[in-house]
């Protein structure tokens, strides 16, 4: 998603995005839910019927109301690598990309099949093959949180289960609640609709648990969900089963349906565990989004899917229409995928999962006790995900007004790029994606070290007491 | 779409819509542009911010607003076969169902030679890959709309390219003109985002050329976009060179883009030609939207694209930029097909086309002559994609009030299944599909033959007479 090729590769596309014209407040919060006067009004106040004279022709509000932050900041920076050193990029969340992970052949091979049999050509209906529904429902099934096919749709990537979940729950004017730092997506697709957002603080000095007070004070009657992605992108974190409880017991108290946006489900290292939303809750309605992309390593296959955990009928018939509704607009997920499905699920061995945790929490482990030892650096642990967050002690660095600023200038001295978390709406942090070859990061953390020890300033100890 | 195999497979979702919550005016036209009062604030006038003390969670009315025709139509029907005669269903659209139109297999080794080069497994850019949008603007270039990599988008499926397309191009208020009879998905996608739609007519008597003038008298100042499907579903209609032209110089007059939907584009019959709007005109910008689905036969593979036609930078950078901004909200296709599709568009051999078009010829030739011999009936001759609409003289069936009833009544006596046109806005005819096998086709006609004679009441000249 926001974390594609194109990062590296910028201006790839051959259409670049700014912001020409745009109605969101101030405040960065649209959908007041009043319709604003259209372009077009604007344009010709008192046109009549019949006046249509020359072209005029403008960019709907919601397509310039589809911000994404990630290109917004990374096209305004100035991303010059240094000649001498080889570009390494550390922002890319395409765990593809270099080659050392790649999905494992039964994966491939499932695909092949399915081409095959010649018999996934035609139209699925628009929430997917029921047998492909059944598959995913036994995979995901628990007895906390059993499922049949008929809770299960599946989608164009992770991204459109997101897109019809919030789309199903939220009206324009309502608010949604959203992990900040948190996946850049959640904002640009609910503003988009008109929805407000209100970011919930995580806490880094808790290995990014949320705020939970502070979440709950966001909370009013125009609330229509709130979204949990655990494990986290940008922080790599994993909740615990308490953690979780008293997220859920908030939902409880308050009577808000959750998105829980498990994409990296199971993806966590060992000594951790990871646990489903719906599997902790016995009165909390989930819709829990994930897919292929990240655990099978195919993101580019866009096979997602929406598992609806109702309880007591709090979501009804009346949710689950309205996404077979909206699932109907332009269809799911590719036939073929959907037919290799099965077979991906039941027949990919486990040590292909258990490699690629392996790997990144090894991968993780080389890059936090690297930039630990870092003056000016405060890297977090993760605990599964492929992402690691890295405080920047702004006032230890005097030359950059900002994080945005600090890898810029970490490109053009050292040619590593790691993306500011302003990104996600994280100022004085960025992120490093942990996929890269060892190697690569290795090599990245040697030179994030000798660009902060060139750039490190130290305080007095009195300057630094002063401000607390 | 409209004409997945659930139309057979009766409730096979697990899922039904039905509209138990519809704010849409009594004429079915919605999107006043005013934002209607939710079902939250009507269900608590006076809450409190805190209150929120039950569940209370209701599909958004975006959700309620998509309305599929079809299935509220086929869904409120009786179908029940007659248990002595095996079901035919000519409803379907989906050419692959009766496995007598297989795609090529070039197509299929496209595929697999795409998985093992292991090289399309990340993401693509949400646009999709350079190198794909390249060989579809070189397949799709000629003289007069010329095309390069930057004019062409991929999509899931054409309902994507539509659904971006029609969102680009319209906000909330605006009005869009399109066909009627007409595939449904315009009007569901239009009104589910509170744009209007305006139907104008196609003439049956003129092989559904469009009623110009009428198509004219509905331009207003609002209007944002005229939808033009040529070869067109449900008619099989292939417009002249000089019927397009009087479309394209009212569109130049009253400066009116055009959004082209020409999935069947190519797919017209010997002695016809096709001709893509945008080859035609100078002056007016065409988004063109088209898709493997139908010409390569493979619906399911969701592969459609946008092909950007601008004239003298009428859509300039904002319809660009505001295409690729939405491109990025769910990102576009399966990656694997991306990679497949120079393969696909260059090595599928034009026998394989050829194959297409003279069966689906043939079989509308079979089902023309025996339907036209029929008292009642008067079916419109297709030119191409794969359908052909019959009129029904309803006063020469005094036993059914109207098409939905005739063609249930089809079911229950003959287990023949054609779609009424009231699904298309058309009463009193109904869609045949001319892709299932002849054999099929030729048994159908003999008992749609059966059922009209059984029905048929003959009107007096006179009484034909007054009624003119
Ligand atoms: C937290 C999170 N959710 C959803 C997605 C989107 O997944 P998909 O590529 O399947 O649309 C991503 C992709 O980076 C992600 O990080
Ligand atoms: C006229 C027309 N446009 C668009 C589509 C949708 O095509 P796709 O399956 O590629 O989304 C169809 C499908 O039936 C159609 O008939």
């Amino acid at each position: 998603m926001e974390n594609k090729s194109y990062v590296v590769k910028m201006k790839g596309t051959g259409v670049h995005e700014k912001n020409t014209l745009n109605s969101v407040n101030a405040n960065g919060l649209a959908g007041s839910g009043i319709q604003h006067k259209t372009v077009k009004d604007i344009a010709h106040p008192a046109k009549q019927k019949s006046c249509r004279q020359r072209w005029n022709i403008r960019a709907s509000k919601m397509s310039i109301n589809t911000l994404n932050p990630i290109r917004s900041i990374v096209d305004g920076m100035k991303l010059t690598p240094n000649p001498e050193k080889p570009m390494i990029a550390l922002s890319i969340g395409d765990p593809t990309v270099f080659g050392n992970l790649p999905t494992d052949d039964k994966v491939l091979q499932a695909m092949k099949d399915a081409i095959d049999t010649h018999e996934y050509n035609g139209y699925a209906p628009s929430v997917g093959y029921q047998k492909s529904r059944e598959v995913l429902a036994n995979f995901y099934s628990c007895p906390e949180a059993p499922l049949k096919a008929e809770d299960v749709l599946l989608t164009s990537g992770c991204s459109q289960a997101i897109d019809l979940a919030i789309t199903v729950l939220c009206n324009p004017g309502d608010n949604i609640l959203i992990p900040c730092p948190g996946f850049s997506l959640y904002k640009t697709l609910a503003v988009s609709l008109g929805i407000q957002v209100r970011l919930y603080k995580l806490l880094p000095e808790k290995s990014w648990e949320i705020d939970v007070q502070h979440l709950e004070s966001l909370i009013d009657n125009r609330t229509a969900c709130l979204i949990v992605n655990n494990p986290s992108n940008p922080c790599g974190s994993v909740y615990s089963k308490e953690h979780l409880q008293d997220i859920l017991s908030v939902a409880s108290k308050r009577c808000l349906p959750i998105l829980a946006d498990e994409i990296y489900g199971d993806m966590v290292f060992p000594g951790c565990q990871f646990h489903s939303m719906a599997s902790l809750s016995a009165d909390v309605p989930v819709l829990a989004c994930g897919g292929l992309a990240k655990r099978w390593l195919v993101p580019g296959w866009r096979m997602g899917w929406i598992l609806i955990h109702d309880r007591n009928q709090c979501f009804g018939k009346e949710i689950r229409q309205g996404l077979v509704k909206l699932s109907q607009r332009i269809l799911g997920a590719c036939t073929i995928v959907q037919g290799a499905l099965e077979s991906i699920l039941n027949d990919t061995p486990q040590e292909f999962y258990q490699r690629t945790i392996s790997f990144l929490k090894s991968n993780s482990e080389i890059c936090f006790s690297e930039l630990s030892t870092i003056p000016g650096l405060t890297p977090v642990m993760p605990s599964g995900a492929m992402y690691l967050m890295v405080g920047i002690e702004m006032e230890n660095f005097p030359e950059f007004e900002d994080d945005v600023q600090f890898t810029e200038h970490l490109v053009t001295e050292q040619s590593v790029f790691c993306l500011p978390a302003t990104a996600f709406e994280y100022p004085n942090y960025f992120r490093i994606v942990v996929t890269v070859p060892e190697e690569m990061m290795v090599v990245a953390c040697g030179r994030i070290r000798e660009f902060c020890q060139r750039h490190y300033r130290p305080r007095s100890q009195e300057s630094a007491e002063l401000d607390h």
